[in-house]
Order: C-alpha cells, then sequence, then structure tokens
C-alpha cells in the first residue's frame, strides 16, 4: 500500500493495467492525481499516445507508452494486448476516438471504463453535411441505446469531466441549497424521479452552465493561432457543431432555426448555427452579467433529461438546459479570427499554468426562474491556487482531472452499476473526493435576468412579459 | 521664418491665433506637427481643453490654454474672444461640441476651420429615441445643407481626418492605380463628375473602408476596462449609433432592418443595430480575410454621395460603402465586454505609443467588384515607424492628425473653398503633404471575395450569383 499523505487519501486499489487513451493537456493533468489517489503497480500505467510531442514528457517521468492512434480496425487488437479480463481501467481522455465502441470493449471484458465526452472516430465532426447527425444529441443518444439494449454489467462512466460531468454535482447541490434557502425540505432525494421533482417543485425554469475564464498570458496571441486553456481542437470540433439545448416546458416561443428529433430521449432542440457564434446573455460572480457561446455540451441534453417530470414526448416538466461559456480573452480572439477568416487556424497553443499571470475558471450552473430569480453555484478555481494544488495543469484542467479521478472512485465503489452518466452517480460521493481540488466552491443568488441592461434605442425580439424565456437569452 | 528642417518643409504662415479645441489623444499629436510645418507665433497658440488630466502636458510644454467646456450657450464668447476675424486657425479635435455651431462661427468671422468628424453637442447620441435622428448621415447632411445655403467663402475643411478624411484621397489614389493596371486612362478627372464616371467605367460596385489595427501591449487588459488605440468615448459614441452605409445601385436585395432617408443625398442607408455589434466580411493585407464592424462613419456617406452618377433619388451608378473596421485586439474584447453586459466601461484607456509593443494600423481602401476583383490601397503604418516619425502619439493616432495637417495646407492654399469635404480637396496635394507620415502606402490585388471561406455545414443567406452583394459582405 502507497504511503498515505493526510490530503491525499488513498481512495482504491487498481489491480491490472490501467490504460489510459490521450496524453493531452487532461491526460497529463490526471495522471499525477491517479498516482497520488490510487494504489496500483507502475509497471502497469500505460498510456497510449500517438503524437510525439508528448513522448519526450512521458519518457521522462519512465511512464510506459504505446504511440498507436486507435482508429475503428485497431482499437480492440491495440487495447486486448494491453488489458487483462475483470482487471484495471480504462481512462480515455483522448479525442478522435470512439467513446461508444471503446466503452462497449470494455464492458465486454469485464474492465472499468471512464470517458470526459462522447467522443466519436476521427472525422465525425465535418465529414457528414447532416446537421442532425453532427449533434451531440445523437451521440449521447447512442450511449444511452446500448445502455437501455444492455443494462448493468461493467461500470462504465460516461462523460465525467468537468462538464459534462462535476456541473451535473452541482446542479443537485444548488438545488439542495435552493430548497433549504427558500425553507424547503433539504433532505436529498433518492432516486431520479424524486430529483426532477424536487426541481419541479422549486419552480426552476432552467439551468445555465456558465463558465467564465478569466486566466491570461502577458504575450499577446499570436495572429493565426488558436488559443485556449484545454483541447483547441476540442474546441473547435465542438464550437463548429449545431447550436443545441435541452427545451425547457416553460418555452412559449421557437427559435425559427430550431429543430426537435423524433426518437430519443426527446430532451433538446438544435439550431441551424455553429455554437461557437451563437451568443447568449448569462451571469457569473465575477464579471456579472456577460455574452457566453452557446457551444453544443452533452451536459445539456442529459440534465434536461434528467430532470424531466412525465413523458418524453409530452412532458409535465423539463427545464431549459445549455451551456453559457466565455472562454479565456484569448479564445475569444481565437474564434473572431477563426470565423472572421473562415478558416481554421493551424497553430494551436494551450495556456500553460506556468505563463498564466492572472485569472481564475468560475464554473458553475445558474439555476433561474424560481422564487429567488437565479442562483448560481459553482466553482471558482484559480491558477494561483492550482499550482498548490496538483502538478502539470492549469485551473481549467484540474477541475476536469478531479472530476475524472472522482468518477474512477465511485465506479470502483460501484464495480456493478453498467452504462452511467455523471447524472446518475452518487453527487456527494463524487463531490466529497472532487472538492479538494476545487478551490471555493460557492453559491450566488443575483437578481440580474436577461431583460436587465439591454440595447436602449434598438428593437429587439424580446418578451418582456417572461424574463427567462430562452429567446430572451439568445442575443440579437 | 522658422528654420527649416529638410525633412519638415514650414508648408504656410499662420497669422493671428491657433486656437485647438480638445487635447486629447489627436489633439496632443497634432499639436508637434502643426509646430513643425507652420511658421506662427507660439504666443498665439491657445488650446481650448475641459480635462484638467491633459493640463499637466500644457503647462509643461508652455503651451496656452483655457480650460472652458464649450457649449452651446459659451462657444461664441470663448471663440470671440481667443480669435481676430480674419486670421488664425481652428483646429476642432474635440468631442462634444458641434463641428456645424463652431463652423458657422468661424466663417462668419473668416477664420479657417479644420475637423475630423462632425460632432454634435454632448447627448446628441444617446438623448434621442429616434435612430434616424441620430445617424451621421443626419449630421453630414446639416453641414452639406449649410454648404448649399452658403456657397463658397472662408475654407471650413469637415471631417479630415483619416477616415473620414485620407481614405477619400486613397479612393482617388486607387481609381487611377486601377485605371493604370487595366490599361485605361490614368489621367486624373478635374471634376467631381469626372471621377464618378471614372469609378463607374472602372466596373467598381463598392468601396470597404477596410482596416486592421494589430497594436497590442503586454498588459492583458483589465476586466470592466474599454481599451482603444484612440478615443474610447468617440468610438463607443459612434459604435452605438444605427450601422450606416452608402447603398450602391448593384445591390439586387434589401436588408429587413434597413431604412432610407427621403431628404437631402439619399446616399445611404442605416441598419435598426448597432455599428459595433454588426460584423463584416472584409479583408486586408496583414490578415487576409478578417471580420470587420460596420461601424457608421461619415466617409461611407460622402463617398457614395461623390461617385454617384445622375439623380440622387434615383442615380445611374452609385458605389457601396461602408466602414469594416478590425480594431486593437482589446477594443474587440472590450466590445465583447460592453455588449455582453449591457453598460459602458467607466474606465476609458488609449494604448500608449511607448506600452505597445508590436502592430501596425492598417488602413485603407477595397475597391471591389471590378475586372481585377478587389484592390485594397493604403497605410500600413506600424508603432514602430511612428516612434521616428513624431512625438506623443500611436500610429492610429498619426494617421488622423497628418491628414490634419494636409487639410490645414490645404484650407491655407485655398482660402475661399467655402464648405468642404475630403472628397472635394485636391487629394494629390494633400497626400504629398500626408504621405511622409503614412509609412508604406501600398496597392494590394486580391482574389478573395466575401463568398469564400464560409461556414460549410450550415445554410447562409447568400447569392451566389454576385459575391459582391452586401447581402454576402454582412456576416450572419
Ligand atoms: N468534460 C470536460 O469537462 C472536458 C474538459 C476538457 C476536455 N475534455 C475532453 O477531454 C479530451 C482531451 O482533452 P485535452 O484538452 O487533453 O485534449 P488535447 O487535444 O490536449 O489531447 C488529446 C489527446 O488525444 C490524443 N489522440 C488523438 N487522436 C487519437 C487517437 N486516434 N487515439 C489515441 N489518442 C489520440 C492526442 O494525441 C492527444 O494526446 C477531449 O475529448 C476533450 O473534449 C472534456
Ligand atoms: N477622422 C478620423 O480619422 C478620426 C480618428 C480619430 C479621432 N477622430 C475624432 O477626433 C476627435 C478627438 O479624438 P481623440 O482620440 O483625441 O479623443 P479624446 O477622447 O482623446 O479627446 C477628446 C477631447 O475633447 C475634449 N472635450 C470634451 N468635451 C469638450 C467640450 N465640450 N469642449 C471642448 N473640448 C471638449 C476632451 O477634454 C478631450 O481632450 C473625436 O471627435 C474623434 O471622433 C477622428
Amino acid at each position: 500500500m502507497a504511503q498515505e499523505h493526510p490530503d491525499h487519501p488513498v481512495h482504491a486499489r487498481i489491480d491490472g493495467t490501467i490504460v489510459m487513451i490521450g496524453f493531452g493537456s487532461i491526460g497529463k493533468g490526471t495522471w499525477p492525481l491517479i498516482e497520488r489517489h490510487f494504489d496500483y503497480d507502475a509497471d502497469r500505467f500505460v498510456v497510449i499516445e500517438p503524437d510525439e510531442r508528448n513522448h519526450t514528457f512521458l519518457r521522462q517521468h519512465r511512464i510506459n507508452h504505446v504511440a498507436d492512434r486507435l482508429t475503428p480496425t485497431n482499437y480492440r487488437e491495440v487495447l486486448g494486448r494491453l488489458l487483462e479480463p475483470g482487471k484495471g481501467f480504462v481512462v480515455n481522455l483522448s479525442v478522435d476516438t470512439s467513446s461508444l465502441d471503446i466503452l462497449r470493449f470494455c464492458r465486454e471484458i469485464g474492465v472499468p471504463y471512464i470517458d470526459t465526452v462522447v467522443e466519436p472516430w476521427a472525422g465525425y465532426y465535418f465529414d457528414t453535411q447532416d446537421n442532425a447527425a453532427r449533434t451531440n444529441y445523437a451521440l449521447r443518444q447512442a450511449v444511452r441505446d446500448e445502455k437501455a439494449a444492455n443494462p448493468g454489467g461493467t461500470t462504465a462512466v460516461s462523460c465525467c469531466g468537468a462538464n459534462p460531468g462535476m456541473v451535473s454535482w452541482f446542479v443537485k447541490e444548488a438545488l439542495l441549497t435552493l430548497a433549504r434557502d427558500t425553507g424547503r425540505d433539504a433532505a436529498a432525494p433518492t432516486d431520479r424521479a424524486g430529483w426532477a421533482r424536487l426541481m419541479q417543485s422549486l419552480g426552476v425554469k432552467g439551468v445555465h452552465i456558465a463558465e467564465r475564464d478569466t486566466q491570461v498570458r502577458r504575450r499577446p496571441r499570436p495572429r493565426g493561432t488558436f488559443v485556449n486553456t484545454w483541447s483547441v481542437e476540442g474546441f473547435i470540433a465542438e464550437g463548429f457543431q449545431p447550436a443545441e439545448l435541452g427545451w425547457g416546458t416553460h418555452e412559449t416561443w421557437f427559435p425559427e432555426n430550431g429543430h426537435r428529433h423524433d426518437t430519443g430521449c426527446r430532451s433538446a432542440i438544435w439550431l441551424e448555427r455553429p455554437g461557437a457564434i451563437t451568443r447568449v446573455h448569462t451571469w457569473c460572480p465575477t464579471p456579472g452579467p456577460q455574452f457566453g457561446f452557446l457551444v453544443t455540451h452533452n451536459e445539456a441534453i442529459s440534465i434536461a433529461d434528467y430532470y424531466t417530470v412525465g413523458e418524453a414526448g409530452a412532458p409535465e416538466f423539463r427545464p431549459t438546459c445549455h451551456y453559457a461559456y466565455h472562454p479565456c480573452d484569448d479564445a475569444v480572439l481565437s474564434l473572431h479570427e477563426m470565423f472572421g477568416s473562415g478558416r481554421q487556424q493551424t497553430v494551436h497553443e494551450i495556456l500553460d499554468v506556468d505563463e498564466i499571470v492572472e485569472g481564475i475558471d468560475e464554473l458553475g450552473v445558474l439555476l433561474y426562474g424560481h422564487e429567488k430569480n437565479a442562483l448560481w453555484f459553482g466553482s471558482r478555481l484559480s491558477n494561483e491556487a492550482t499550482k498548490d494544488l496538483a502538478p502539470y495543469q492549469n485551473a481549467t484542467g484540474l477541475q476536469v482531472t478531479s472530476a475524472v479521478l472522482a468518477g474512477m472512485v465511485w465506479a470502483l465503489e460501484n464495480p456493478g452499476a453498467g452504462i452511467v452518466e455523471t447524472d446518475e452517480m452518487d453527487h456527494a460521493r463524487c463531490l466529497e473526493v472532487q472538492r479538494p481540488y476545487l478551490g471555493p466552491v460557492e453559491a450566488h443568488y443575483t437578481d440580474w435576468t436577461p431583460l436587465q441592461d439591454r440595447w436602449e434605442h434598438f428593437p429587439e425580439d424580446i418578451d418582456d412579459s417572461d424574463p427567462w424565456q430562452f429567446r430572451n437569452v439568445l442575443a440579437t
């Protein structure tokens, strides 16, 4: 058993091989947390990393690695070679690999699995002209269908990063906070139906995943370079997917360019427009009101689904839910350049923890429309604090990697839970594991609504009678 | 006579008092050029500057100044006290003063006048709910009506900065360049009608005032601060005016939120939308294709008017013309913050020549739709070069102040020309004076059109049959 540091509890023992797929910004930051919090044989930790630029670090830290690029034709062979049935763990932190195929294989051989996004094989995001097929709705529904067809079995945790991931646990904490603060019974429900009824009874109309990243470095962004605080490939891919949102029962208006789905959980709609150029009015504690980008995200669909009361096709209650993301300023400029030039930048940079001179990643959930108007609940983790908490990552990274850690702990504690999303996990246990890495986790009420601070002088297509209509949230 | 430096010709003698109104970024940069290029009595140079923050510099440089804030009730008294009839010069480089009232008074007493914008008294930009009344069209038309009612007389140069101003001279240089490069007669026309017919015969459909400012400093933009390379007040005011553009005869589509004018020159339309949030597809040499903001500007209206062939109300030919401005990156972020929060920042900063670590102001005219597709002609002045050319200003400032210098020289050489816009001045003489301050002045042809590099995957409201329709230029 590893020597236990008082602040660094060892949560579980992992026998067999831990296979980490991808060693980009998230993989590199997850590794030290796995090292710290699990008891395992270092010889049996293997990284699959096709990008040579990441090999020097792996070599210098004597981490076993193979350079294979997983493809639809080789993944079973490559993973099968590394894994022993019924043991170990597959931690998928890559882009361009199919989460569904890999989790299916892991479950076949009884190996627990976790990822942070439902990722498709390379090409998916840009190779089709059918926008409905390019949605996260379609990606997620395939995983939900797999779950329905194959209930139970080896645990595979889908979409357990910061968002999707941690924010689903925040929604539950926020609901309990709101119940307590409005004098209601604040006992945690014990099943999905109970949580959905709690949200409905509190009068919540919807949820923004409201994020403001203020991390900056001194070097001005070079032209032609996309700068972000996490995967640029990942952000560009999702930014060019259609905007998507969970579509709530309180909405009286429907966007002209909106599309519903005919099959599946029906909880979401998509817009005929890239998410990263679609702006919404939102709110975070540091800036107050701000623009966010309505980038499609798995949690927008899963949360709207999880909190549905009644039939999927004709629900009694469902919240609106979507991402409202203000990335770091350099990423805002990168988007402006990318859409303005009509070309993706070929040079990509992720702000390094050591070059960031100030800033926080403020990531939370804004529950709105209830009797206290709106409640933001989230993590306000600074890059400075991150340096003291864990190596090789900035604040954005640590919010993700610590969620992966929590998800792994939960999976090991619940080995036969089948395919689960973070909404379906024990949020209290997960946050217990993760919270030491989140900096200040705070609840903030605000009286801001999207009807405040509009442009004077110009007509806007708004509904004055109901501040929290999506019509008002969507920027003109 | 002042001692003449070989590179700094003294262009004229000014007797009487030179009154400079406003000593902000442009006033402070114009002063050394006046000092250098005119012979005058330093005792008779007076600045009107109400803002105490600018007084230290004025005192340290022993520049006469008064602290009056000009208002509709005091301007005649304050100016009358300082000026002698028939002598001197009024150089208006302020915000919140009425260009029309002041130029009218100057002409009454026979004092030459120049400004860089048709500025209204304080309150104009935000106090009315009538958007048509808040347009630059209305402001300019009032000056044109004054000219029509009072032809000739003392010269008053309206809107002689970089843009409006210098860019009108660039349009003429660009037309002559295009005529030469397409094997046509490249002799300069001698009157307005000749210039308009030249543009028509060259097949030019329209003109972007295409600017990219790449000036940056190392300090990341502080939240809540509007950062720009010239007047923040000026930029915010024009940014919240409705977007406006000269409306060409080749346009087959009309914007849904567009409005025509019933009176005046009829050359322009306005959109029910703030210019600084209205994006267009444009092109500059350094970035290639980029987004610009369709901020209203006097030159969009004056150029469309000047190059009209035929009746104002039913022209045979008129170019489309508008600003397509990519301000410095910090200003892009400032706009994003301002519109996102619905509030104007109260802290304003103008990037100082000495803190700027790199970048240029690339300001030109993009003549499009002709047989060589598109020609950008303009100044690509770097901040580094600016330091060697003149003190107390960045590259953006020097493009403006050197146009003021040129306009003053022309006014002194043409004392009885009445009210004129820069389109109506001798562009060759003006550029002769200004060009030493503009860095590289270059012509660039491009095969780019607004139909290139659109988003794949999403339908856009475009006209494939005619690349240069405004419908294609306007970003979705
Ligand atoms: N849920 C969340 O909160 C969250 C947050 C950030 C990132 N993510 C996701 O995590 C993933 C990793 O993010 P990142 O910032 O580390 O990205 P990154 O771009 O830094 O790294 C991606 C890694 O995947 C590897 N890879 C690419 N193709 C591969 C293939 N065919 N087989 C194996 N490996 C391959 C790359 O070599 C690279 O190491 C992305 O899918 C991203 O969307 C989720
Ligand atoms: N045509 C162009 O290319 C161009 C370019 C830049 C600026 N401009 C215009 O030039 C003007 C000055 O720009 P700037 O960057 O120096 O602006 P600035 O904000 O730096 O300075 C404006 C000055 O006006 C003074 N002022 C304000 N109210 C006044 C009043 N009532 N009476 C007298 N003075 C008053 C202020 O004290 C300040 O000194 C603005 O109108 C701007 O729009 C034109």
